[in-house]
């Protein structure tokens, strides 16, 4: 089973995608994930905001084509923030789930606190800490992958933060 | 020169289509707009969001086809919105926006408050305000048009806003 993980953004949306075993569900679970690619999908900052959202569609539709994920993972934004940003975020979200349904791909969504909850154990966890979180369950038999390295160009920030939302979904399904 | 003016949302995206003389530009305004169409994209309740999102992105795909466009008018969210409505509304906004993309059709925004001063004259009108606005723009040398009816199984409100949108650019444009 394929699962694209997403943190969508008109500057820069992250995915990643790992591949679990197909009867993961109430399975126990033993870190056995593979991380198949991540990237971020950027936008230059010159464009109207139109064109960057139909790059990141397009973009996004060669992901899906490409890798066939079974489900895509999204980050649901907490109440709280900025119209501005909100407006943003919900207009990038709007073309990932486009994508999807044109696609049949379920869509699954968990907030910021449950990814950092179940991921790095803690709420609280800063960047580094998800980071780590990413690396541990991505690594064999529970050691640690080798270090993941930033996207050309880009920042690995919303690469991790795109993994460790799809990385929450797998823990969510073993321990259903 | 057709304007379609577009009100999104996730329940319903209200849309209005406007015909203008070619040389709107500078030219001294006389109310000479021709309504073509308006409707609303209603989409169920039960539905996910990544459905309805695509309901309305292929049903907004055919009224583009159908009217081509040359230009697109949305409106844009007043700042201080809750996050989940901004959220929801910039979802809508994100397939429209990347519809229009598609058709290189260029995108317009403005504000509610700038749709209610241009239309209505008061950026406190009310609803009833904005659409004896609406009508009086529509009809022929000042004239109101005869009663706008509601769409069918859905409200006139949303339609008249597009409208409302629409109208607003051309008087921008007529005054530039």
């Amino acid at each position: 089973m394929v699962i694209l993980g997403i943190d969508p953004g008109t500057a820069t949306t992250g995915y990643g995608l790992i591949k679990v075993p197909e009867d993961i569900l109430g399975r126990k679970f033993d870190y056995d994930l593979d991380l198949i690619h991540y990237d971020n999908i950027s936008t230059p900052k010159d464009r109207i905001a139109q064109e960057r959202l139909l790059m990141i569609y397009n973009q996004l539709n060669l992901v899906i084509e490409k890798y066939q994920p079974d489900m895509i993972v999204i980050e649901m934004l907490f109440f709280g923030a900025n119209t501005k940003t909100a407006i943003a975020v919900g207009q990038a979200r709007g073309v990932v789930m486009l994508a999807a349904a044109q696609h049949n791909i379920p869509v699954h969504e968990y907030t910021g606190l449950q990814v950092k909850l179940m991921v790095a154990g803690s709420g609280r966890a800063d960047k580094k800490q998800v980071y780590e979180g990413v690396r541990k369950f991505l690594g064999s038999n529970g050691e640690k992958r080798s270090v993941l390295v930033a996207p050309k160009g880009g920042h690995l920030d919303d690469a991790t933060d795109a993994l460790a939302i799809a990385i929450c979904h797998v823990l969510k399904m073993a321990a259903a």
